[in-house]
């Protein structure tokens, strides 16, 4: 089934305790689209990119699969930029620099051509964009999932509970669970988060894996223990891509389908923190995936024998 | 098979956000031998105690199979007393008061009735004290677990070194993982702490769960998502002896037979910690047990269709 997917598509600048880079492709669409490309097709990319976003990257999207009507293209702009340094445990960042740039008047269209979707991604956007998105489509899409960090919960919490009401999945991470959801307990933050409209909440937790929530059930997905982390930038855009990428495949939003794209996200994610960017997501074959998959499976299987 | 438990008996103060106990039962070997007691009987008990622990405390562990040949009575002597205060987010505490009290002159005698023990967990103690034991023991048993922390790698790391190289397994929270193998990476720590003696490792992440390292394979099990936790004293020493106990029980210490075990111990940890003190597993029936094992197979099952 085909998949939308909003979000950025951008330069990153990125400094881990393995080394740097100045100036690298990143942006949420662009790990989203990768990773979700190794499942399904096509992939309605809605963006927003200055003069300066490398034709060869698009081109390298284009014969995944990726369409880009609903990607505005600013010939004198730039693309939007953040640079960050990571510190030694991965796990905490600094942000250096954001600069907007076309993303400051980034206020989606989204094309005919793409309105047959029923699979969409809102990548962390602000919450205002994510709804103009939806508001957009004529028909509702099968499922609708929702990406979004602390910054909008501290500056758009308005917005984002309207948000949170018109999609059927959010996915965050375990401290901005706690934020939203007013309590420390991730079971109870989670409860009230699915009262505030999504029936499934996924909660990312990192080298600890994620656990996601649907009515009174829980699964338990384990991260894939590694010896280094290289670059953790676009993990959680690249599990997301995964993730929603497998469903569009099967196309079946029941929760066993769902636990098992937890698992393949988290398997995409697994081979994104390899090295920097998208660099390793651009390198996978499809044996390279049920491989990693397959570790996941020996991770977490066990027989009880009394 | 039987199974040899050293460890202390003890007095504990506990004060968590939920309230607090001035003086409950407490001590590693009383939560491993309540949650081993489980599985298997009998189980020789070794450790120290005043002339202040309660009979009926010795009474109720002894119907549950647990022998006190090998626990040494001071009668005019005071039982072990600590005192911790738990933070809101239940991951660390303070510790408020620890009176060593008789546990100062504890130098174990194994008896002759305990010397056919196949199963032996060391609790956290002194290593001097973990080696001693094991130096009593006229045949090697079949496994040998270990459990220590912080406090011994900065005051007695040769030692620990030692009784390391005399150990199968060692259990260890991951921040002691990371301490004693001189890594933040857990895979590296634990392929560092193998080289040090035990071929089993299981580093303990608290709410994120459990992993078990032996040779190059890793098995992740999930932590139960808990609504509260109560009281976490003692959940770690209950994981070990609801881990051994099972492992004795069927006697079989392969790798997937402790990542069952993994499980199990889990399983009774997160009973643990419902209430203060062992006061909750010491209501557990076996259906209680069937029951929470089956929500850890439901938490982490999954299958991935193509």
């Amino acid at each position: 089934m085909s998949l939308l997917i909003v979000g950025t598509m951008a330069f990153d600048a990125l400094e881990t305790p393995f080394g740097k880079v100045d100036r690298i492709i990143g942006g949420s669409a662009t790990y989203a689209a990768w990773a979700a490309s190794n499942f399904t097709k096509p992939i309605n990319q809605v963006s927003i990119i200055g003069g300066d976003f490398p034709q060869e990257e698009l081109s390298a999207l284009g014969e995944r699969g990726v369409a880009f009507d609903g990607v505005e293209v600013v010939p004198d702009g730039k693309s939007f930029f953040w640079s960050g340094r990571y510190h030694l445990d991965m796990n905490t960042r600094d942000t250096l620099v954001t600069d907007l740039n076309v993303l400051a008047q980034f206020d989606p269209k989204i094309p005919d051509s793409y309105q047959d979707c029923e699979y969409v991604m809102l990548g962390n956007l602000a919450p205002a964009v994510q709804i103009s998105v939806l508001n957009q489509l004529k028909n509702r899409p099968k499922l609708v999932i929702l990406d979004t960090m602390n910054f909008w919960m501290d500056v758009a919490l308005d917005e984002l509970k309207t948000v949170l009401g018109m999609v059927d999945l959010l996915m965050v991470n375990d401290s901005e669970a706690r934020q939203l959801g007013g309590e420390h307990s991730l079971v109870k933050a989670a409860k009230k988060i699915q009262q505030m409209g999504p029936k499934y909440l996924i909660i990312k937790k990192g080298e600890h894996g994620a656990l996601l929530f649907y009515e009174g059930k829980i699964f338990s997905a384990p991260a894939l223990p590694l010896e280094d982390v290289f670059d953790p930038t676009g993990a959680g855009d690249t599990f997301a891509g995964g993730f929603i990428g497998y469903l569009a495949r099967i196309n079946d939003i029941s929760f066993e389908s769902m636990k098992a794209a937890v698992i393949i996200g988290s398997a995409m994610a697994s081979y994104c923190v390899e090295k920097f960017g998208p660099t390793r997501l651009k390198e996978l074959s499809p044996a390279d995936i049920d491989s990693r998959v397959n570790e996941f499976v020996t991770l977490s299987n066990f027989e009880i024998r009394s």
